[in-house]
């Protein structure tokens, strides 16, 4: 099944949520153009998300995805804390920041009942998990609100198990993708897989439909993965330029460089992401050992960023990218979508 | 322009040469077929090559490419050497191995003048390189002897290098491709780019046929590449079951075995290649950094590798394997190539 069959949409197309690149403004374009708009909800609290999905409500009636991060909470640890802020030290020295002022704490909260309420309350079309599913009950709250569920998979085994948790439909996230990495069962970035081998592989061993994520960003890859099998396909990356997002100029014009390359770093959240090669992963590392685990690094940077970002510098930002840029353009999202899909077969 | 009229060939095919994986005979029974096969040639003697030479004109008047190495020869560094015996210690003394009476050496030389005399007596129809290409002279050498010249590309930017260094056709090598990353410019694997982000900006960025390489082994594949833009597709892990491979009984068993997961290893020749994660990989971790450079790191692995698989153990060999292992069938190669591109449409 396509999933202009399985939302209700026009397009077989979901724009990927990208949470601190935009807010219900892209998503509502998107939807209005005939894809599947999606609003990042994992740094919002279940009363901005009320107000989002008013304000959403207020202009379209079109189907929208909610997508919610489920990863599970570490415990914070001092000592680990600690030796991140000790990496980050000469840096904290060059912008005169005093990290004893730096709190820590999380700034991506995991799926829970509260946002399970206002779900409850809204019964939002779609919601996509990404870093798996949350646990059981939780799942079948979302379920009950009558929302389909989408997640995403890095591996075929993850795709199994999403499977088995009676997702609606998988996201096949090959490592092209910009963002972070959703693989919840392996973490071995060294085995992670390209969306032209992942996704027919998915596809073989799930009788769900797939939706292909990762490095596609034209026409010509939007057939190439439909003629794979796809039942759609998220873009992410390519919006980032539209009207509609809400990233910063520095970003902006880091994209622009179609030459600057992509890594996986975990230096800004913790977690495995793609972004631009910037000063501190080049110095760092991409792959810290030192950062603490997802969501917990961020907290500690978060300052050096906005510092630098003062001074029109992108040097601690994560300039999230997938690995091919060659679709953004910087015209209302809308128009993009009309672009890519024009004279495309509808499914 | 398609492969099939640079080459003269029946297919948009090229069988990825593959050393120490098959001989002649895969590189025949694919010609023969209609594609353009490929003789891996960078670990035979001039005096081999002709010999090989000889058989395939015995057999065959299809175009067939030849396939060297044109890596640096790095220099052997004793301390080096040393650290990476003392890595393989527990090894050895498990397996009874005296790494006192092992040789040093390189397996793998690259391109070099007596080679280029053997061209020039048989005037191969292609030529093609891998890391890079040989210096001016001998690349010089190879032209004037009529052979169309291929290499592989990771980035755009080896891709326009070697578009100025005035090759035929690129092959867009996609990190899903098994075997060695023919990288040249930047051996960053952190910035490797999967086939779907990689093959666009490379037919974008350069005027000359691009082949499409890594992931693709299935109709639908070769297709979506088609589509894409490619000239051709590679293909290499999808004949790897064929009956004129040469890989082992162990290296067929893990390939059968779709859920093995692949890794960018250096542990066996010291470049970096994706094979199946296997016992020494694991252990070790996939990335050493005490392997000495390509091709150096072969000789102390080699006869662990000889030992364990006299005992029928893959743990120490390189079980070299791309991501997308599903279209890989125990059949003669000419049904292969059949069934894949059965009702494709030619270019």
């Amino acid at each position: 099944m396509r999933i202009e069959q399985l939302f209700g949409i026009d397009l077989p197309l979901i724009q990927a949520p990208m949470a601190g690149a935009q807010d219900a403004a892209l998503a509502i374009a998107v939807a209005e153009a005939g894809g599947l708009g999606s609003l990042p909800c994992a740094m919002l609290t279940p009363d901005q998300l009320r107000a989002e999905l008013e304000s959403i409500r207020a202009v379209t009636d079109k189907p929208i995805n909610l997508n919610f991060f489920s990863h599970t909470m570490p415990t914070s640890d001092a000592g680990q804390e600690q030796r991140w802020r000790a990496c980050l030290q000469p840096y904290y020295q060059q912008y005169g920041i005093d990290p004893e002022k730096i709190a820590s704490g999380a700034t991506r909260t995991p799926f829970d009942h509260k946002m399970a309420e206002v779900l409850e309350k809204y019964r939002p079309d779609v919601v996509s998990f990404h870093f798996g599913l949350p646990e059981p009950e939780l799942l079948q709250r979302v379920r009950n609100s009558g929302c389909k569920i989408l997640s995403s998979a890095t591996t075929v085994a993850e795709a199994r198990w999403l499977e088995q948790q009676g997702v609606d439909g998988i996201i096949a996230q090959g490592l092209e993708a910009g963002g972070h990495r959703g693989f919840f069962l392996n973490s071995d970035l060294n085995t992670q897989v390209g969306t032209i081998a992942l996704l027919p592989q998915i596809i073989a061993a799930t009788d769900l439909p797939v939706i292909a994520a990762g490095g596609i960003a034209d026409r010509a890859g939007i057939k190439a993965a439909l003629m794979m099998g796809a039942a759609g396909v998220q873009l992410g990356t390519t919006f980032l330029l539209c009207d509609e997002s809400r990233i910063s100029e520095i970003h902006r014009q880091a994209l622009l460089d179609a030459e600057y390359p992509t890594a996986l770093t975990n230096i800004f959240s913790g977690g495995a992401a793609r972004g631009i090669v910037n000063r501190v992963m080049a110095e760092l590392g991409a792959m810290s050992s030192s950062a603490p685990p997802f969501p917990l690094a961020t907290a500690a940077i978060g300052p050096l960023r906005a510092a630098a970002e003062q001074q029109g510098v992108g040097d601690f930002s994560p300039l999230w990218s997938g690995q091919n840029r060659t679709g953004c353009r910087s015209v209302p999202a809308a128009e993009l979508v009309n672009y890519l899909f024009e004279g495309l077969e509808r499914g």
